[in-house]
């Protein structure tokens, strides 16, 4: 999927809410345990029942992994089954050296149909630039996650030396950022706007300002509303761009709603809430 | 696997090598394609005959993945077949949120049986610990890397404030340490040499002497060996310590050696010449 084609499903659906489907096994209805294959039909009832409220799905692959081979069953027959209206996340985390994050790529974009797939930076560009290479497939970057460990190194000042050429003298500028920051900054020399989103957590409230100045042009997927209680409205005033510019997610706040046999029904009442909450910021 | 037994198994076997099964389908000897699984027909013989030589295996998901469930099924049936006198790994370099991390957590320790698995950490404290939470498995946490991107933050100067209580006065000393320095320091508060090692490049060989400083006790495993142009000697002599401590990962220079029907026995041979190798540095 394009950026253009995002974004006028964004405005055409007055919705960026994305639904995660953290389908753990262990929370699903539980007369559903009988299927053949039950986080399938999970998914595919929260799908049939969400359609209209999002504009993409997020598989969380440790999920679907920790049930081993019928798990990752259940998530080829998921993003199959997503239609190519939506757009497709794997959030998957990954990242390797090249020649393994060229497989990762191949394994999301190729194998499996998702239309992106989130990256960790730690082990910088060559572990990035492989996912960068497939056309309209975007890379979602770790930036600023939502967690707390997010204070042990994301938020650590990190020092940068950046050479400056300026009437033909070369200086060095020393220049001290926070260590994601420094991802940000360097990941949009690898990437653009039209293959680069960010993973920016809607519970780092204080640093969504800064954030959008420094990537005007990016997509952020926003986990942590909901559980983990970041706020839609903050957020949205915040780091909302002339593009929306944002894909909020929310999983268990919608997907778990209710554990009865009408549980689709409840799941559509909350992105349905979550849609309307979101329409007010798109005008 | 404990820490113990693995010592053990590297003085009696005098070996500290780790093979990579990075068995990249495009890569495996032609006339194991017409098989219901290639991969783990490769990995099997591969296995059998380069048991001696080592004292671990490592599975990097990324190729496996990369064929979907059929890749999956095989990096079952491959750990399934190593036997238990060898230390499993999961190079699958994963981390996410606390509940997530505890996914695949479940996937690498319980659904499949790993002792180890990679994990990476950019998110912090809390997607690390749900992997330390199970008793004789470990976590091989990304210290530094042995690609090219390692320069772009790994090896980045980060400052940290550590409080110091001296006399019962309380001071904050400021301490400049590149990023992956401040990876092992955190890490060590987290983990024991019990249950946590680090990845260290064999590239890396101007770090190895302070790498080893800072973390006295712990166990590395050391890739870049080979493809990658790191040195078996330089490593073995700048890092070992008193209980070894180094698990070296040999994968395309000894997995990929022949693309023949006796693709095994070369296997073999390159895997014996890197155990004589290393039993010179096993005094």
């Amino acid at each position: 999927m394009t950026r253009h084609q995002l974004i006028d499903q964004i405005r055409q659906k007055k919705t960026y809410l994305c639904i995660g489907l953290d389908s753990d096994i262990t929370k699903i209805p539980r007369h559903l345990l009988s299927n053949a294959d039950p986080v399938f039909q999970f998914n595919r009832q929260i799908i049939d029942a969400t359609l209209e409220y999002c504009v993409g799905y997020k598989i969380n692959t440790a999920f679907y992994e920790a049930l081993g081979v019928k798990g990752w069953e259940a998530m080829e027959k998921t993003v199959n089954y997503i239609p190519s209206t939506h757009f497709k996340i794997a959030d998957a985390k990954r990242g390797d050296i090249g020649n393994t994050s060229s497989q990762y790529a191949r394994a999301f974009f190729e194998t499996l149909n998702f239309d992106a797939v989130t990256v960790a930076p730690y082990m910088g560009s060559d572990s990035v630039l492989p996912f960068l290479e497939y056309k309209n497939k975007w890379v979602i970057l770790l930036g600023l996650t939502s967690n707390p460990g997010a204070a042990d190194f994301e938020l650590k000042k990190i020092t940068t030396e950046i050479e400056i050429l300026n009437e033909g003298v070369h200086t060095i500028r020393r220049q001290t950022n926070y260590l994601y920051e420094e991802v940000l900054r360097k990941a949009c020399t690898w990437g653009t706007p039209d293959n680069l989103m960010f993973v920016v957590g809607a519970t780092q409230s204080d640093e969504l300002i800064n954030i959008r100045e420094q990537t005007p042009d990016y997509f952020y997927l926003v986990p942590g509303v909901g559980a983990q209680g970041g706020s839609l409205k903050e957020v949205s005033e915040k780091a909302m761009n002339k593009d929306v510019g944002l894909l909020i997610n929310a999983s268990r706040a919608i997907i778990f709603v209710s554990g009865e046999k009408d549980f689709a029904n409840h799941a559509a009442s909350a992105a349905k809430e979550y849609q309307t909450e979101l329409a007010k910021f798109l005008q």
